[in-house]
């Protein structure tokens, strides 16, 4: 990748446009650091502002300081979301991949806020949550991830295991559908004296089934238990199962990741094809069969 | 297996049985495939009717249109059910194996609800609630772990790490049993003022195992927790226990699936030097370099 | 070891003892398999006895059959007992060994209730709950890990892995100290506009380690939980902590036992110094370098 | 190093100061050792100390003992504080190293609270909880680890993998804010029938990643959990998150500590055939027999 080349070898900068591009989407010039580095303060710092703004005491004291903040960061995003759409070689496919869409709805919601319509018709309380949207521009925090090949091994692992882990979560999913109905079955349904229904919190299956997914999970909130022997014995093994599962996926991606780890170890390029990738105990290309 | 060869070499049905058999049975056939995912789709909208069934405001409201829903789901299951029969070239061996009897279970709640005897014994609460065994139907969808090999590798390791499991159990169990009667013997059993005994959730055994086992697992509802210093020191043993019990069942697995992931990848040998342990993906040898 | 000794190299046993011993303290033979799973049943059994007396309900109507039958298990105990130590070579040896002191406490009990001075002394609820001993008997359970060799592959990894272990403790316990006391001095300590202490659940160092641990293991019963923003940032930090400590054991087991099952493959015995241990790649013996 | 070296090769301690060293510095004589388990001993009694006087019951009963005992401990580890400068080779080295912080700041406390401004200044209750500060002393128990060579592949292997772990934190606390904010949109901002605001406990974006940390780390206390469908299904979600992000790092560290554990042990290389990955109780090379 011309990520990771070395720079002599690299075609130097020809016009603004280029030179512009290297600052703003790559990592490997000292401006470019500076201006990642920047950037990733601002993101902190904004996204520390709708937080404080949500905090009602907070919002009532310094709430005039807070909104000009918000409208700073703002415009600073939306400069800086159209220059990468000027100095990217094909504007277009910067616009609709992810990051390209992260930043677009990082600056929408305060522009919105500005609209009558939309102030008008959701009040206020509706807006501030709208707001909330902008978190999604922490994911701009991943850029860091490229900086750290870790992140490729660990995607990789995952990636590599994602059948098993489809796997895994049907069986979750199953289980807790099934121990859901079977504890709307045991413990819901009860009406008192006059036949009123009395509230147990597994009064449908989709409720059983939150409180299976709590329970499985060993999240265990309290705020729906069983209080029948029958339903306590039912919880008591779905916990085990819940315990035991995690097993599972913990397996799945240990043994993907000491294989990824076992072969990561591997620096050596075929001089025949080179293809990477070797064992290290291997002595010959595995895929054109040249000495190594 | 049949059912990875490839289509050119097996043999070509020859009469309907065969045709029908190959396309609600297996998967490898485009026909086949869409039948399975048909299928899929409709047992997903099936759980779901059962499910919206359950919550009392939807029920009052659509009732009659989820009753229909539910008839509907109900023929076409039957329908598939004896097609499954007639076609299968074993018909009792169908009928007496895993999936045979969930399809059976899958149909058998929705006719009962129309036997009067049934409607009228144990009222309609309880008939709404047994329909909820149909959400066993949920299970075919574990057919469609057969187009994921992955899963034939989860079960290996958990069939082969069984015996260790099993101990793992024991060993939870015990302490669950030790536990539960230690605390039962330290919160249980109190009275008041008056001579009348005190409800703490520790009052006999079962309770307090039921307590041990929430805790264990790391659940913690919190509906039972212990109010003497006795009690929290040894509850607070008993989750340091949990913690690190969960250690031993997720090394087990582990090691076993590493051990099959290793295995799985590599039947080949080298023709040139007989040696084992080549990638899934090596065309030469990695130890002399033969074509493999 | 003579347990996994083909039968005809075995000695035939010569008098009652030694036929007798073979019964009850081994499980190579019909008889003394038979013997194991018998007295498994009793245990089970009997344990379900005590619990079943534990439950008020059950102790008022039942009452009398279930004291009948825990003398019956305890006379059946207390004469496999007497038997064990005629049978056992070194009498002495079984008496103070770990089975030894387990079968003897899984009998007293029963017999302390007989006697007036302690039926007196404790109450009837306090003898009741001093019968929950009784339980340890289940420990007996142990023995079918025997059977399982297993068992022993998961105590050498635990047991290789030990040191690790003990570090680990030390590190969660002295961050449930510290985090305690931190605590305490956040949450606790408060006192209303009479300047009588508040309950907070946080009143002193102990209370706050308790909620660290239930916090740290990720339990979390919420009977205690912080209410200051400061408290709650760092409870925060602490499930972060728990959740991410709970990988350093899970690895070093992990590690232990892929490293037990790697050596466990190799069945080689060197011809030269009868080791066993070799690698499954070793061509010479390791401790002699004899060629294998 | 030279500590793991035989006492024979060790130049004999000259003066004083260097026999004294090596007494409060060194574990490998047995005055070292003695010194090191009394040490441990003194710090386990004056922690047991601050917690009991922390406890209300027990600090009015026997609070003139326990003040006793607190400044005899404090003036102890003042002695031995000063002790450890006067032979230190390099005092200042010391005085700055992290233990020398730790031994200053588990005496600081007591001393501050005879200084009358500190003691009118925060009142009783405040100078109580900022003796718990003294339990930092606790951490001094870590120099048990230098006699466990096990800490020090613990600290490799997670050092091996702080990338990873870096990126892992980053995802959990992104999915934090994130989840944090949509649950406040959801859940938070009610007002009842007069428009008076209703506390839910997402009533602001911090209050909201509480909560999603309570939950994501299945901590689970339920002090604040949703109350309407849709918060309950995003919490669902959240729950098998954490259930399933808990793998990650799990197995970063797991294939981390099998890599180091595999390498740890080998450092030999054979003289014959220069191979390496020798077990550390290898006599013989396993490839060509050669003696190490």
């Amino acid at each position: 990748m011309s990520r990771s080349a070395p720079a002599h070898q690299r075609r130097t900068p020809e016009n603004w446009r280029e030179r512009w591009y290297e600052v703003i989407f790559e990592a490997d010039t000292r401006a470019g650091k500076l201006f990642d580095v920047v950037l990733l303060i601002a993101i902190l710092l904004s996204v520390a502002v709708v937080m404080m703004e949500s905090v009602r005491s907070i919002r009532s004291e310094h709430g005039s300081m807070l909104f000009a903040a918000e409208w700073f960061f703002t415009v600073l995003f939306t400069v800086e979301y159209f220059v990468r759409i000027v100095c990217a070689p094909r504007p277009l496919r910067y616009v609709f991949s992810f990051y390209g869409i992260v930043d677009l709805l990082a600056i929408l919601p305060t522009y919105l806020t500005a609209i009558p319509w939309f102030a008008g018709k959701a009040g206020t309380q509706r807006l501030a949550t709208i707001r909330a949207l902008r978190l999604l521009r922490a994911f701009r925090i991943f850029k860091l991830a490229h900086m750290l090949s870790e992140a490729h091994a660990l995607r990789y692992a995952i990636w590599a295991a994602r059948a098993k882990i489809a796997v895994f979560l049907s069986v979750v999913l199953i289980s807790v559908v099934i121990v859901g109905s079977a504890m709307h079955l045991i413990e819901g349904g009860k009406v008192d004296a006059d036949g009123n229904p009395i509230i147990t919190g597994f009064d449908s299956i989709p409720e059983s089934m939150y409180w299976a997914i709590v329970t499985m999970t060993t999240v265990g909130y309290g705020d729906i238990s069983p209080s029948t022997p029958a339903g306590k014995l039912l919880a008591a093994g779905m916990m085990i199962l819940g315990y035991c599962l995690i097993i599972v996926p913990t397996g799945i991606v240990s043994a993907e990741l000491a294989h990824v780890g076992a072969r990561g170890l591997t620096t050596q390029v075929c001089p025949g094809c080179m293809s990477e990738g070797h064992d290290a105990d291997a002595k010959h290309c595995k895929y054109c069969g040249t000495h190594l």
